[in-house]
């Protein structure tokens, strides 16, 4: 790509930051004034909700929604918000004491630290029937047919549930049909992130109402970023464990399911962009032509680098 | 109503249970069978699904289905099973050490002894998301219109989520925008029982395609059912109390949220009968004939006594 197609996607993903956490904020509020939800919950639910972030699931889809031909609306903002809210659920539960045991997130206490374990899985759990209300509002309001939200809410449940939280190639890569311990549980729990982030594109693009092509193309492009993504936080990972440890890491002390683990430092490097291309590629074949798809596919594994 | 009239409910409860049970199997064994849920995750849904119990709920879904007109199909029992799923969750969650800590439920060790925390934690979060699947696959098969099957889907979410956690009559009972401590809170959702209950009638009239009139009326039986239901487990857990104390138990020693504490023994029993009768005049202003409804709403709260 030459100098004058590059797209800046820090200044990209800064401009869709202040409409996607006006979203969130509607959100929260819808919330807050429902008076069948408790206080305690609702306080819970803002707290685990506004935990700053670059925001990339919402803006992914509302990215795949403009590529795919729909105009910027509050509309495709709150509907790319459940996504925000079934992603803010699952961090509140991860940091639970009976997962990760997180006291701090982004330097700020953790949902359980503040609101307690109890209200937290309650709060964390009510997301998910609160986002899929919230995705079908929004599908409404962006006046798709109901085929179309009853597939964006049917989408959006697929990636919570727990058809999200193991992506394919993982389970082809860890022996279909075998037993997983609680180290594999957490580890492909964490893989979860893959079928989130496939999902901010699909939903996207069907809201926009695109073909058929566009939208397999748009979610060959989200999994392979989703998996390129996962590359990277492993990447990541075992750079600032080399940092700490003064040395690469042997296999013992990394998580044996991680990518670098498995296939070592380069050849990790080496599938990360090749996923890259391959969701470059994707677009190229659904002839979905947009500067800053390509920019976040490049941004997904170069954030942290 | 006269002896003719009258119907056998433990019969009718008896004869729902093989097509529910088998309808909840299909199901469970549809979750362990996806390539992308972890063993140990299905084990744990398999656990907090096969619970035994009365399946109150979808018996009630099935029975409104019926009474507006719609046919006993494997469709409509695999679509009031999505309202079982949600129960089986939040009994899950509601059993977890950080709430209720308990280690038995019907003498079987809960979902968290048999399978961990963490495990329980995610697993019911997950039925939520499935739930929604599970309902709106099931719309589809019984060919209901998309807006049908979207407006089953979102009631069923609603039901589910911080919605469902508080029935309107208990927020103006103890308050509106008052904060609620620990105790109100698991209090309160308690009551998402009652709201539960509701959304089961109110989901098999939506997907029998019955009149706003008669899904109004159905609405309102199964919140009246769903209150005496509450009153009534207040009544039975009072009563199990005195024979335990060998008296009646003073305001202290009962939670001071229930019926019982607020109303007496006395009043709170002529609440729950006054319940049943809203809920037998609300079937017959709708014009609903249902034998199985009439003799339901009585059973809810002659079932301890």
């Amino acid at each position: 790509m030459s100098a004058e197609e590059a797209l800046d996607v820090t200044a990209y993903l800064r401009e869709e930051l202040p409409p996607v956490e006006a979203a969130l904020e509607r959100a929260v509020i819808a919330i807050e004034e429902r008076p069948d939800v408790a206080e305690e919950l609702a306080q819970a639910i803002r707290h685990g909700v506004t935990t700053g972030g670059k925001r990339l699931r919402p803006i992914l889809c509302v990215t795949a929604y403009t590529a795919c031909g729909g105009l910027r609306s509050d509309g495709v903002y709150d509907l790319a918000c459940a996504l925000e809210m079934i992603h803010a659920y699952s961090l509140m539960h991860d940091d639970l004491p009976c997962m990760d045991d997180a006291e701090l997130r982004r330097g700020r206490p953790t949902t359980h630290i503040a609101h307690g374990e109890a209200v937290t899985t309650r709060a964390g759990a009510a997301l998910i029937p609160l986002a899929a209300i919230q995705a079908l509002r929004a599908a409404r309001a962006l006046r798709c047919e109901e085929e179309t939200s009853r597939l964006v809410a049917s989408l959006l449940m697929q990636a919570a549930g727990a058809g999200g939280m193991v992506g394919g190639q993982w389970v082809d890569l860890l022996g279909e049909g075998q037993a997983f311990g609680p180290d594999e549980l957490n580890a492909l729990h964490r893989r979860k992130t893959g079928a989130l982030l496939a999902a901010s594109l699909e939903i996207g693009a069907v809201a926009a109402g695109a073909t058929e092509d566009v939208r397999a193309g748009l979610l060959e492009y989200g999994r392979a970023i989703g998996l390129a993504f996962q590359i990277a936080d492993d990447i990541l990972d075992a750079t600032a464990s080399a940092e700490v440890l003064g040395k690469n890491p042997s296999d013992e002390e990394l998580d044996k399911s991680t990518y670098v683990a498995l296939f070592g430092l380069d050849e990790a490097r080496r599938r990360a962009e090749a996923e890259v291309a391959r969701a470059l590629a994707a677009l190229e074949s659904a002839r979905v032509s947009s500067l800053e798809l390509d920019a976040l596919a490049r941004f997904v594994v170069e954030r942290g680098s």
